[in-house]
């Protein structure tokens, strides 16, 4: 396992991952480095890294295990700045939640490609910064491994091994796969908040006698429904535009599902709306 | 306070102010009614209501409280068929998630209009039927009172002080202008949720090598965006059907927001992304 690690990126994602090795006993000094020098100064406070670096550069000096945890299309750029510094034996991961754009890119940015394996750990909430790091976050939520044909095996077995270690469950898929997947259970529920939180918001602005009474008869559906619109917007905004391609017939398909809701609606058609309700509901994953 | 009570609808809704009602001391004898003899006997297994009646008439005959808690679309022929039997003193509180509509329906329907007040508890999960009613649903929560001219001010208070006595917090509001918030804070989020859990069903149906990742890999994003998808589909046709007028607007706005998100998708319009979800995020309700 390795001992000596680096964050770059000291949001909640890394630093849920941090906290977790730390409390699994599996890494020992951290270092961290943030472009935000505050969010930096947290994640020492809260026990996330011990030692501040000045760049990425000085960060991965002598690092085992080091952790990008930088929105997707920052990565490339870390990949150049830290290519001086990289010891060829550390083990690189990636958390970005797009895979495929984000695996080729540093594929041809890295030194040591062999040694970097892409990781999408499927959790997470609407919060962001290290303040909503947890050492918790990661246990018994799937991670996504997207190895590709230069991994070497013992890179992605040490990976399989550390987020197993702290109680995870890791698998292997295809970085493009994982895309396609991801678009419609996370990236397109995400695009559907965040349009249902603008459509209700302006809305009650343009009626103020609406806006008086909207915050306190607002009940658990839209709290449910409008929850990770609260989420980061420049990580929501790289998201999608990694994984554009997937997103698109989502999108598409969201839109025209909603405009034969919305037909059967102006036609007053009661049967048509009650097969419509009762084909979603049948098609709803995980449902009892 | 009324003693005698009954309750005709034995759902989820119905279902808890009767158990609330019972837990506080507030109902003697309660008589129960539902189109369904299983939902009806379930009913008085859980210790919601005492005796079946085997029609809304007979159901009534007696009562000094009656719930209307069926689907909105079904109030004026319970209405009538209740109007034969109604004892004159009878307070007659219906629960539909519309107003406008049913409470109309039910001043020119029940023969003591005076005595009936319109209800909406912002309550209720995605579960239905009385398994899922508790003596605990409506405590801390918003109670929607809509009197017309024509309610006595005694029915009011009568009403006002059931729902207080339970733990819940009544208000008034006019009928027309509850059902237009509800619109954007109840109605279009199920709309959204519905429409959603059919797109991206659909789309997995579509492709089985999705598939088979996507109940695995589906995150609290997906849960959450969906979760009143699950709602009866019946009630919610009839809460479309009842509140068109409200709703085609809002449907639309929610249109209009997803199509720009997609414009900018498809633009690969990065600071346009960004400045969308800061948007939808700063609009959102009950933001911290």
């Amino acid at each position: 396992m390795p001992r000596r690690a680096t964050l770059v990126g000291c949001g909640q994602m890394g630093g849920s991952l941090l906290l977790a090795l730390r409390a699994a006993g599996l890494c020992g000094e951290a270092v961290g480095f943030d472009l935000d020098r505050a969010r930096l100064e947290a994640a020492r406070e809260l026990g996330i890294v011990d030692v501040l670096a000045d760049s990425v550069r000085d960060s991965v000096q002598g690092a085992e295990l080091v952790v990008l945890a930088v929105p997707p299309r920052a990565l490339p750029e870390v990949a150049e700045q830290l290519a001086p510094a990289l010891p060829p034996d550390a083990l690189v991961l990636d958390l970005a939640s797009t895979k495929a754009r984000a695996v080729d890119a540093l594929a041809r940015t890295l030194p040591f490609p062999e040694r970097h394996v892409g990781c999408h750990p499927i959790a997470g909430t609407e919060k962001s910064g290290p303040e909503a790091a947890t050492a918790t976050l990661y246990a018994g939520r799937p991670v996504v491994l997207t190895p590709t044909p230069r991994t070497a095996p013992a890179a992605l077995d040490a990976a399989r091994a550390l987020w197993t270690r702290i109680g995870a469950q890791p698998s292997t898929l295809d970085a493009h796969l994982h895309d396609r997947v991801l678009a419609l259970t996370s990236h397109l529920p995400h695009a559907a908040a965040y349009a249902l939180a603008a459509a209700v918001g302006a809305a009650l602005q343009r009626d103020p006698a609406l806006a008086q009474h909207a915050a306190r008869l607002a009940g658990t559906s839209y709290a449910d429904t409008t929850r990770v619109a609260a989420s980061d917007p420049v990580m929501w905004r790289d998201i999608f535009v990694e994984n554009r391609d997937a997103l698109l017939p989502a999108l598409d398909a969201l839109l025209d599902e909603l405009t034969e809701l919305r037909r059967h609606t102006a036609a007053d058609d009661a049967p048509a709306l009650e097969a419509y309700f009762r084909r979603a509901r049948a098609l709803r994953l995980g449902r009892p």
